[in-house]
């Protein structure tokens, strides 16, 4: 469902005319290219969301083993269901497995998404099995509800005076962890009973990114507090910018695959609370369309929407 | 969510561990393999199925245009609905688009799913959009119901005595059908409307692999009359064993992608019922484990359960 790390500006583009040519269908209960769409008309729907994860792109198989990438794949489709608050159901696992490998590499990946499945509570009842002479494709399905009487949390409704959160540190995953996708679920559902977000996003592409398509769909800006944020860089983003040159900022800016999530709430919350949910204030929802960046000493500058194109290793 | 054409022994084999290592949920009200699984859990489940198909294997963008393409993406998944006679409701298309591609290949691509879609009365609801330097692959989900009151049909009713009908003609579709796989959404409701259908299954990888499935899940064997086979021998079939050199026959038994449906009813059909469904007898299902083929003259051989390997062109 989510644009991932691979998006070209080219397929922002895409989904926009699918919307303008009415190709896909926009008139449901959720924006068409949330992290999960409704499987069925009608009130409470079932939740669904689809990710592919390619090889060389979001794994490399001579690199990671097949386990952690049936775990990650997992994991990936997972993520949607903690950005709508979600608790998931059911999982199908799509394959095209390069033809030459083995059936025991076949078994770790359905092994790795199993694991990830159960750690969640999700149940995988089928798939489509295919091999081919071309690198290997996995597209996991997976469906979720909201829990009972819970309302579904989407990305619009962000709202200015609402306060930013994230639920864990960002930048660097290229280092390792993102084959490692947090499990937010807990969390989600737990900050839908009790702290009433408005929205939510995971971040797969990149914070600045993830956040435009929170405003975008929510019709709001944000500023986003520097020496906050200064608490939310990752230490594989100091590392990371050791070797890059850039600032470890821009890389919890832009870099893509930390799968924390990006909340909305309606206020900030007592530091005390906001420990228990492990949530790191990092600004406010705004008026305006624009993303800015507030320094200590008040200066502002803007964030650009872009994520990190990232190699693979 | 069904094993294709693609399916190497090897993959048989790989479902089988899955269910015996206990990778994947054998525990639903629909078997493990079957055309489509259950969504949920509980009773009246909405049902869902993948399936992925891969640029060199199931279509030929060098030869295909990407409407077409589209198309039989959709097709596919809305022929597991036919299969499981419930119908469409939403679709998910998730994509890895070979990266030199137009946006007009996209866009053409996504075009030809709505249109397959549309004419099953099935909205596109979401995805997920990737490029990739590799060839294209296109992951289609689908959600489904039987009709309100209407009985789930799997591959695991038929029964001893029960009749076996096919909706349409088979054999030699790499000649050109293969990509343009028939809408049997409405004969299905319509029998279990008003038929009754025991088990059903559609025709992907071919009659005899694909009827031994149904066999298999339903604890039985069949008979099929070869002359009644003879009258649900595609032109196609004919045109190709002019070609390959091999009987007619055996392009309708084991050429796979016609995407017929095959039903096992209680009992054969009054004449003008079965033409009034568009239903050709071949035969029945019998107490055992063997697939026959019995000539005129009573002559009984073993059809093998395989599927036909084919390139695509």
């Amino acid at each position: 469902m989510p644009a991932n790390e691979n998006e070209r500006p080219g397929e922002r583009e895409l989904v926009a005319q699918l919307l303008r040519l009415g190709l896909v269908d926009a008139g449901g209960p959720i924006p068409f290219g949330d992290d999960m769409a409704a499987a069925e008309p009608g009130a409470a729907p079932l939740l669904w969301s689809s990710d592919m994860l390619m090889d060389g792109v979001d794994f490399d198989s001579s690199v990671h083993d097949w386990r952690s990438i049936g775990r990650k794949a997992m994991a990936v489709s997972l993520s949607d269901c903690a950005a709508m608050a979600a608790a998931p159901l059911a999982a199908l696992c799509a394959i095209a497995l390069e033809q030459r490998l083995p059936m025991r590499a076949a078994l770790d990946l359905q092994a790795g998404v199993a694991e990830a499945a159960r750690a969640a509570g999700c149940r995988v009842v089928g798939g489509d099995t295919n091999s081919w002479p071309q690198p290997s494709v996995i597209c996991v399905t997976v469906s979720a509800r909201p829990e009972p009487g819970r309302a579904l949390v989407t990305r619009r409704g962000a709202r200015p005076g609402a306060a930013l959160y994230l639920t864990g540190k960002l930048g660097g995953s290229i280092l390792g962890r993102h084959m490692r996708p947090p499990l937010r679920i807990d969390v989600a559902l737990a900050m839908n009973r009790e702290l009433g977000p408005l929205a939510m996003i995971d971040i797969s592409d990149g914070l600045a990114i993830d956040l435009s398509r929170m405003l975008e769909a929510s019709g709001c800006g944000a500023e986003l507090e520097a020496p906050l944020l200064e608490d939310v860089i990752h230490d594989d983003a100091r590392t990371l910018a050791r070797q890059t040159g850039r600032p470890p900022l821009a890389h919890a800016l832009h870099d893509g695959e930390d799968f924390e999530l990006l909340v909305a709430l309606p206020a900030p919350l007592p530091k005390a609370l906001a420990e228990r949910f492990g949530l790191a204030l990092i600004g406010r929802v705004v008026e305006g369309a624009e993303m800015a960046l507030v320094a200590r000493d008040g200066q502002r500058r803007p964030i650009e929407p872009r994520g990190w194109e990232h190699p693979v290793g």
